[in-house]
Formats: structure tokens, sequence, C-alpha cells
């Protein structure tokens, strides 16, 4: 269990204390966050309630949306993002999640919108190195490529990446996003060559998909995703980082969080380990 | 308007003698059609009707499911898909559209399902051929590799389709699968230089999606799809066949068949021409 992070929107249903608490007595030793629950209770405040209580905040979500082409959303996106590499730092994590937005209304400009991520990444590396935090680019499955990240594969998150030092910028591997892809093995070694893993993050597919496909992603074990082969591959490319689990389904919301953690717990075990 | 289709799913309030009248005379000279309505309807039957109306049967819809792992399963796949080659055949038709099939339940093996496909093509080529029938892997959206289609990528169907000769197995290049994909143009290349694209169908993509993704396709000039850059690089792949018309929509199928029709001529005019 040395390696498992709970991503908290898989227990969105727990406050942060509650997460704190959960975590510890689960023997689970890190978190993944998100920037507004813990905008809410107090960056500061979090900080202290997770070193308190033990645990190591594995990732902060999420920086990015950096498509606009409008000057003004862009400059306002990229102070929101200087915002989120203080916010991680504070909290004593090393890698902030970027989803790299969508098309811009009305565009069908994918590549474009995708320099204007590099233009970001650029602008924001240097930035979050000195504060000792990456940017992580998340590819995110090619279902979501409108309207929420164009960055589709692991192949275009690392040509991005690699434009950069691997200090400032790197890439999540995340099973939902890239499962489906009989490139993804070759990518992971890759991106483990050139030390650009800076996260890994589960969850499983299941349809069918809900409506809007947000929060249709699948407790460990129960869809199509050889979870084993991908933390296979990401050990021959060399990662010994934390693995995140990180599960948007409104069943488990519904239930008690210290169930589904040990839920968690119990399925990293046997599909996963 | 020479090389305009409409598949019939996009009209699917249309009985098959509306739709010979309606594309007739619409002046729109081709149809693609789905197995089981002209099954309905008789297949000797369609075929006459469609003749008499003056229309080319430019594919039909669908062969394939072909990852099931169980010998008995398979063997009816492919008995079916003989009658799916005989009925192109009847129809006038050189295309018969695979969709390959998903995990068969519980399975996690992609690239074993992938293989059963390429199994199954080996054994229904020279089948087809000799009917005058190609079969037109049609890569499906990643969203459907479970559940679906295994073949997600343009690159992945072109893998399989160069095993066989090109009068024997080739491809569909639909652009509401295919876009999201940066290296879509240069296997829409691959595609022509090897004389594989067997068809080209267009529908748009919008969002949020429908439960289920199935039914969520966007009419021509409604989404994020750039479907004159498709129709080129089709254009400068050397393809000069039939463009087909695909959109599953209920909202389309809500209105006036003839209405739609003409609301898709237009947008092709506007948005592929």
């Amino acid at each position: 269990m040395s390696r498992l992070s709970l991503n908290q929107e898989t227990v969105r249903q727990w406050s942060l204390p509650e997460l704190a608490e959960g975590c510890a007595k689960a023997g689970v030793p890190g978190v993944g966050l998100w920037r507004a629950p813990v905008q809410e209770y107090g960056v500061g405040r979090a900080a202290l309630l997770l070193r308190d209580a033990g645990l190591m905040v594995t990732s902060l979500c999420r920086g990015g949306f950096f498509t606009a082409a409008d000057p003004a959303e862009r400059k306002t996106a990229l102070a929101d993002n200087r915002l989120a590499v203080e916010e991680a730092a504070a909290l004593g994590t090393d890698t902030l999640v970027l989803v790299s937005g969508g098309l811009p209304p009305g565009s069908k400009d994918l590549s474009g919108a995708r320099e204007r991520v590099a233009d970001a990444l650029a602008e924001l590396g240097p930035y979050a190195a000195e504060r000792g935090v990456r940017l992580a680019i998340e590819p995110l499955h090619p279902m979501y490529a409108a309207d929420r990240c164009v960055v589709s594969t692991l192949n275009q998150a690392l040509d991005l990446a690699e434009r950069f030092p691997a200090e400032q910028v790197g890439v999540v591997v995340d099973t939902y996003h890239l499962w489906w892809d009989e490139t993804v093995a070759a990518q992971i070694a890759r991106a483990g060559a050139g030390g650009r893993i800076a996260a890994f993050q589960l969850a499983d597919w299941v349809t069918p998909l809900p409506e809007g496909a947000l929060l249709g992603r699948g407790q460990l074990g129960d869809g199509s995703v050889d979870l084993r082969w991908f933390r296979e591959q990401l050990d021959a490319a060399g990662y010994t980082g934390p693995i995140e689990v990180e599960i948007f389904n409104p069943r488990l919301w519904a239930r008690d969080g210290a169930e589904v953690l040990a839920e968690v717990a119990a399925r990293y075990r046997e599909h996963v380990l």
C-alpha cells in the first residue's frame, strides 16, 4: 500500500478532514487534491491538516484550460495557473495536473489550440519549476477533445512536454484515458526514458457512458482496463512514484466513504499489485 | 451533388420507398443502407426499388462483430457475414462496412480481440472479393473500443487491411470517429496510396454526448469537425468515390425527412464542397 494515493474526487462525499482521517486510518499514505475544495477549506489550513495526518499530497488538479484565443481570456488563464502553482507549492506537492482545454466556441482548429497549450507551457514552466512544481500534461480520452482537452494521446502530451526541460513539464498516465491506444506501451517507455512521468492515475472503463461522459468511470476491476498490465509498463519504464486512484462516479459518492476506500484498497491489491 | 450519398439511418423516419423517392426527387444520387431495414423490406425488392429510382447503393452497413472467443459464436458471426456479403452483392454495392466488435464479456485483451478480427478477414476476404464486394473496416471512435469496435484508429484499420489484398479489404474514413487524431492526414494519404479507401462518411462532432454515446452525431456544420479539410485530404489521397452522410440523431429523426435531406444537401454544399 506504500504507493497508493486516493484522489479526493473518488470520495467526493468526504470533507477534507474526513479525507485526512479516513486515509490515515486506512493506512493509505497519499491523497490527490482538487483546487476548489481545497480553496474552500483554505490552502494553508489544508496543508497543515494533511501534514498533521501524515499524508503526502501526490498531485493537485488542475491547472490548464489554455486554449482560448482571446488575449484577455488567455491572460486570466495564465494568472489562474500561476495561482494554481502557488497552491501546489503550499500543499507540498510537486505535481500540478493540467487539463489543456478544448476548442474555443466555433473553432475547428485543433492544431492551433494545441499550439496555444505549448505557448502557455513556455510561460508557466519556469515559474512552476522555480517553486518546485512540475506541470503535468494529462492527455484526456479523445471523447473530450472538443470541449475539455485537445491533448488526446500520450504521444501528443510527450510531443508537447519534450519541448521543455523535464523538470518543468511532465505527463500524466491515466488508464481511463489511454487504455484503448495500442501505442501506449511504447509511449510509456518513451515517457519513462525521458523522466517525464509525473503521475500515474487509475480508473476502469465501464459502459454505457452516462450523458455528458464525465461521471462514468469504473471502480478498479469493474471494467475493460488491464490495470496490472499498465502498472507493469510503468514499472518497466522506471516509474516508482505514487499510484493515484481517481474515479468520478456518483454511485461511489452515494456510499459511505470509508467503505469506498476499503473497496479501492482491496481492488488495488487484487487488480494492480 | 454528384458524389453525395444519404445513409438511410440519417433519415430513419423514412421507409425504403420514401428514401428512394426522396433522394430521387432531391437529386441525391446515392444511398447507404443498413441490413435490418433492407431485410425487413426484402433484399431483392429493395435492390429493384433503388435501381428503378436510379439510385446507387454506396455501401451496406454492417458486417463484423468478429471478436467473440467462443467457437460457436465465431462460426455464427462468420456465417452471418457471408450472408451480409450476399446481400451487398444483391444490392449492387461493392462495399460492406464492418464494425469489428468489442471485447468479449470479462475480457481485457484488446490485442487478442484485434487478432480475431484479422482471422475473420482472412476467412471472409476471398469470399467477398469473388462476389465483387470489398470488406471495409471502419475504425470507430475510441469511446466504443470496449463494447463495439476494438479498431479505434485509421492506423489500426490499415494495419489490418494491409495484411490482405486491396480488392478484398479496405477502410472507411468517417469524420465522426477520426477527427480528433492528429495522425489522420498521414493515414488518409497512406490509405489512398494503397488503394484502400472504400468509403468516406460524414458526421459532425457535437457535445454533450448523450447517454450511451451512440445517438449524438451532429448535422454537418454544427460541430467541431473541419469537414472541408477532411474532403481535401481525401481528394489529395486520390479518392473520387461517394461521400456519404451518416448522422444518428433523434432530433433529425423527429423532423420531416425531406426537410432533413434538404438541410443535409445545403450543409454539404456549405461545409464540404
